[in-house]
């Protein structure tokens, strides 16, 4: 396992506002208030990583009638034409009709954009999303 | 001025986590890294505020052809309706023909959104976002 | 008034998804579905402006404690330096302590949200937040 | 296949405002106006399905160093007291450190937020997305 560098620091709070974040904290399950500081930080950071055009990860969640015509064709063409950026795909069966299929997909936070937007706007997906994660680089 | 009830807490954190939030904090014109993290917590104070349906403050902001027929008035009128949660109004002239209007409400969360949808929701009216704020209290 | 240019077109869609759709704008508050339908399209493109550094206008709401230490003046300072993007300002007086502040801002987007950043981490500010708005052109 | 029910309706709307409209989703790879439309509509009606408490599927993106001590075992622990919610796993290595896991979560939007929190929580989870996604019941 990578040596971690730890360092220690301290920030003044007043003691309300730190009652109510404690709190808070305990309700999303955290047992450790640095642990959620530090989640602040990272969310904070992976942001920026978009916004900078970093390298990233996302992943791009779809759902699609695997009736449609054509559809399933289209969607394995596009993630062929991209194969280099996707890395892993699950798939899952909602009902008869129904699929929701999450791709990972990795490189700058461009191209990731790019790639979302082609597969969501492909003809027959009912619903998408990309979801903005991070390589995890420096973050732990 | 109140007498705030100061606490100092300690975190431990990875060398290089930190220094990447230095940076970044650096980059959005901090000077100060304990404000940059009790910013980070309060941003997730205001959330949870908005999530349980407590007392909040919003900002309602809307664009809007000030020639559409009857726009003017039923904005009024909509405004007076809820006048008791519209604290404040603030009107711009975009150009000949466009309004901004930016309102600052305050009541329980649903009931923000609720005028929020009513006025974004007004024929003529040509973009419309709420901003989630907060009353301020107990995040000093 | 500008004399608009409409057109008119024609969607198919399946009857469930209409139903679902009128029965949702409704309780919106929407009384005419085009309308809705012209606001999904019109938020997509004030997204896209945001996007794609055009002109935009942007809302910056900041909440602070007028009594913290120079923190009035640090404000007046940012601001007068922005002059020529901060068309105008609206101020709410929340509680003995709490300011509510909301800039009406115009310029390129990386440029309102690189004064918002500004803003926001000025020491003293309890809650900030930048809200994507547009100049309407092109948008009635 | 399920027989659709379509119907056809006509909206007016400024030429300008279409011109723009098309060419954005031109940009986005969309090479059907309708479609683009009908992806707007069921885009808001997601977004009413979470507000509304009702059924909806989720998927939950987590990004964690897999040498952190407790944290696989937490993570599976978890997972299994939320077994009957969880369909469906995906587990990408990131790098020698780094895994990213996503799981794919049906149930009440508040229990699947629920959920998300409680994992997201665990402490060596470096990052955690929830993306709200649909059924697709009623959205073909």
């Amino acid at each position: 396992m990578k040596t971690k560098d730890l360092t220690r620091i301290a920030i003044s709070i007043d003691k309300k506002l730190m009652d109510r974040f404690d709190k808070s904290i305990e309700e999303k399950g955290y047992t450790n208030r640095s642990e959620a500081i530090r989640d602040l930080i990272r969310d904070h950071l992976v942001e920026r990583e978009w916004e900078a055009d970093q390298e990233v990860v996302g992943s791009i969640s779809l759902v699609y009638n695997h009736h449609t015509r054509e559809l399933t064709d289209s969607l394995n063409e596009l993630q062929h034409h991209f194969f280099s950026s996707i890395i892993s795909n699950l798939h899952v069966h909602l009902d008869e009709h129904n699929c929701m299929e999450v791709m990972v997909v990795r490189g700058k936070s461009s191209m990731v954009k790019k790639i979302a937007d082609r597969l969501i706007g492909t003809k027959g997906v009912v619903h998408g999303k990309l979801t903005m994660a991070t390589t995890g680089k420096g973050l732990v």
